[in-house]
């Protein structure tokens, strides 16, 4: 018995070791130090109940975001948010914008819901345009749009973003806007809906540690919304003592580190760039992004598993809806990985 | 913001230094020390997705209690798994045994559940009887069953028990058993349903390693079922990356410390005689426990608030079903506070 631990580690490691991950898409530049630091107190603190009303962290967020701690719900990851969402709003019609995060379809599919799909094409670079306005009516009760959207990377334009707002204010619809990547864009201040969410009573913003701050094995998301009531619902809809003593000790730490998020998006700006007219230059279809990974497609419906026969694994997109397996999602890495994806993708292709 | 996780690090141990805590009944002897040292490796796996299938973990655990890990579901402490337990069967008719565990009724009443009550008595030591089993019919569908009840401490006999899983199994009702409480007893292996859960379909059971192991700020539980249908239920009712990083390590660290429960129940053994014959020799009523509380009654309605004038919290009884502020429960601490509390009890009811 006393091997279980390391042999639980060991085997993460190895399994993160044989391959070269590309599928996921976190920060390359990993877990803040800041947070590696403060683990070392966990042991102090570890024992007791967390804070059910993540007090102290919602301050932290309060202040990074500028927004009255009030309007802030933290939960175990984002995906907890959304059950607690659905499960508080219980819509019985829902508008996606896909191909897009699978979970709002899974969710809400397993609620019950009738679920609209506004399909983006490839021809037309997956760009949400106005006729999503055009469907946009009072036979919905909500809307989800991720921004930018995973997997192909597009920023919903300032000038669309305030009709989509206009027209659910107008026909009581909730808008549901996903920021897990937003952070990743350089001046993502200008598009973020943080505010306008915590003074409305139509919209609500899911974020997350997950991607930005590489936190996915601590499980901490966050949301923010104006709707009071809402909130309260969704703090019932799932276990009081939802977000671990771990989670809240490493998200107040991130926040500490108020550079971390701007060295990223310089570092991404910079590699996404490189990667993107490398992989321009194969025999391949690719979308330009504004998140932490590319989008392309192949002519070859096994690109897959030629990847992962050479070590590599990139992320299946026959999950995403209206994608099929000659698609793949990569993150962005550093060069040195970067250059081992684009020499193997080359021998495939070429 | 440097100061932030400082600050929530000093925050949370000055309330916790502020006053002596018998309210929460998590094991006096706090973390395993196998825990707290392999912590320090968290910083090489944290940033990476937890295994949603948590398979070292179950694996431990079915070494653990000698239990197929098939039967295994674990989840973010024990009201994750009661929150996606009741969303799965989604029971019309409920029976919960009172007073107990408050949150099976929040749960059953949040998902609309009819709620059928059956009244413990102090005239009768709160102690379950046959005449439960008159009350055990196919109008029901789930009954919740906590053993050792919390917050009485008692025990239901082998016999009695025997009787409810067949008088559920023959009128189709899920038993949910509560365990979270049963490892404080020396000979828990004779009183488990662990080994007949993993194989029935009318049987469920609920654990933790909150309580236990002292994990409450980790959110860990587990719950065991030879249901399979149920638990694939059960697991899309909410996130499916429930269970942390920290989370699995820790509960993965504890396990491996074989002989911790036995320490902790022998240790509990001594402490709850001592501190159960101190008490009884005060004008309080008070019953016997196999937990690792007591519960008592004095004629002082504001026990509580006289009790926090001096510095110690314990558990407001008046949030238990038929119970009211008259009623405390305490854990069982260490000698030297457990002194301290019987010191001013006695200041304050003599």
């Amino acid at each position: 018995m006393k091997k279980q631990a390391h042999a639980w580690i060991e085997i993460t490691e190895k399994t993160l070791g044989t391959y070269l991950d590309f599928s996921v898409n976190t920060n390359p530049l990993g877990i803040p130090s800041a947070v590696i630091q403060n683990l070392s107190q966990l042991a102090q603190v570890a024992g007791h109940y967390p804070d059910p009303d993540c007090r102290i962290l919602s301050t932290a967020l309060a202040d990074a975001y500028d927004i009255p701690a009030s309007a802030l719900l933290c939960g175990n990851g984002a995906e907890d948010l959304l059950y607690r969402l659905i499960g508080a709003v219980m819509p019985q019609n829902a508008l996606i914008i896909e191909p897009t995060f699978e979970e709002y379809r899974r969710v809400l599919t397993l609620s019950g819901c009738q679920i609209q799909t506004y399909q983006l094409c490839p021809e037309k670079q997956f760009l949400l345009d106005e006729k999503i306005l055009s469907v946009i009516d009072d036979s919905l009760d909500m809307l989800f749009l991720c921004n930018p959207n995973n997997p192909t990377g597009n920023l919903v334009s300032s000038y669309l973003l305030d009709e989509i707002i206009d027209k659910c204010q107008k026909n009581n619809i909730l808008l549901a806007a996903d920021e897990c990547f937003l952070e990743f864009i350089p001046d993502w201040n200008h598009h973020t809906l943080k505010h306008r969410a915590a003074a409305s009573h139509h919209l609500i913003v899911v974020d997350a540690f997950t991607k930005t701050y590489a936190l996915a094995g601590f499980r901490l998301g966050f949301c923010i919304s104006g709707n009071a009531a809402l909130l309260r619902s969704m703090k019932t809809q799932g276990p009081e003592f939802a977000v671990s003593v771990p989670a809240q000790l490493a998200g107040i730490s991130a926040l500490e580190d108020t550079s971390y998020m701007q060295r990223t998006a310089a570092f991404l700006a910079a590699e996404r760039d490189w990667l993107f007219s490398q992989l321009h230059a194969l025999p391949i279809q690719i979308w330009p992004s504004q998140g932490n990974y590319l989008l392309f497609r192949t002519s070859c419906p096994h690109i897959r598993e030629a990847l992962l026969k050479q070590g590599i694994t990139v992320r299946d997109c026959s999950r995403f809806y209206g994608l099929g397996p000659d698609y793949c999602r990569i993150s962005i890495k550093h060069r040195e990985e970067n250059e081992i994806l684009v020499r193997v993708l080359q021998d495939i292709l070429t």
